[in-house]
């Protein structure tokens, strides 16, 4: 289930989903009998982030309804280990929560982005200072699809150094933290980190990692 | 780590996170040196599901400037299991993905909900016609604190019944699936299931068995 960073050129998310074929797969098949038809698509309302889509649909029943969700790009979240084995945190004011948040290095794919595994690498180096020595994608899951589009496209770090300068984005002020693995391991499980991909990102590393 | 129903009065979430005090907790001091100081607030835009808030806000810097985030409520994830241990999902379609999505039973807080195991139970019985014999709550994440300020509070439900008719919203059509708990727990690992609140929840659940 990891892949090689090699092997990520930017659709090799979709093509590890693809190509299974059990029960416990997701369908993409529009033919389903519960698929929706979409006859119009527009950007009902943009701001800095993200923009707000209505879509126009007929639901399998006939009804004609719209439809309204948030619209963003892509993006990465990095679970970076020193030579150690200690975890690179990052904490960081959330505005939408209101408090000091603990998490991983992420952020959204950017238009000049050669691959994914490419924006895994600089989100890490422009949030935390450290570099990478070797990358590997874990997985890609939508966080909450019933209300946005966004992916996240999840990576383990290896053999990360202080080796490069913090460079935010002019709203971003990010404190950095190192801590052992096994601690923040236990706060994803006991519930105190929030931050659902990070916690995500953990657990599901943590859970691939016992069964490679 | 988990809560008896009879200790999820609502704000239950809050007070398990806020009792805790290491290094591995997410900070809430608005006292922090990363924090934001908010000088106005209102609704930029509405639409059926949430709106979007636009915050005047101070960077700890000084700078002056906006911030946009979606405002929607808080909701409960149930993960399901039958008295076999089978897990009880939902597959229903997601337009802002574009297919048919495999997860657990969820749905926002309702204004007339007591509380959120309250709210876990009503959203299994309306979405999967399954009543549970007993409820526990597991933890909370946001899913996306940088975008919004979602809360998902997830619950395990045990001994669950196919004892309730489906109610279903006129824009939901659910079909219900019953499959073998490591079946499900492997697609969570694996990357065939992609709903991230899903995931993380069987992927939670999973970790603090092992370790009550």
């Amino acid at each position: 289930m990891v892949d090689d960073e090699t092997t990520d050129e930017g659709d090799g998310a979709d093509a590890t989903m693809d190509d299974a074929d059990t029960s416990t797969d997701d369908s993409d098949a529009s033919t389903d009998e519960l698929a929706w038809r979409t006859t119009d698509s527009a950007i009902d309302y943009a701001c800095p982030g993200f923009d707000v889509r209505m879509d126009d649909v007929t639901l399998p029943d006939g009804t004609e309804t719209d439809f309204h969700y948030v619209d963003e790009p892509e993006a990465v979240v990095v679970l970076p280990f020193t030579p150690d084995g200690d975890v690179v945190l990052v904490e960081e004011w959330r505005q939408a929560v209101g408090r000091v948040n603990r998490g991983l290095p992420a952020g959204s794919l950017e238009p000049d982005d050669d691959d994914i595994a490419a924006a895994a690498r600089r989100e890490l180096a422009e949030e935390t200072g450290f570099e990478a020595g070797s990358l590997e994608r874990v997985g890609s899951v939508e966080p909450a699809n019933g209300l946005l589009n966004s992916v996240h496209h999840h990576f383990v770090a290896r053999d990360c150094e202080p080796t490069a300068e913090q460079e935010l984005d002019f709203n971003e002020s990010i404190r950095v933290a190192v801590e052992p693995y096994e601690d923040v391991l236990a706060a994803a499980v006991d519930g105190h980190l929030r931050d659902g991909r990070a916690v995500l990102g953990i657990l599901r590393y943590e859970l691939a990692g016992r069964w490679r």
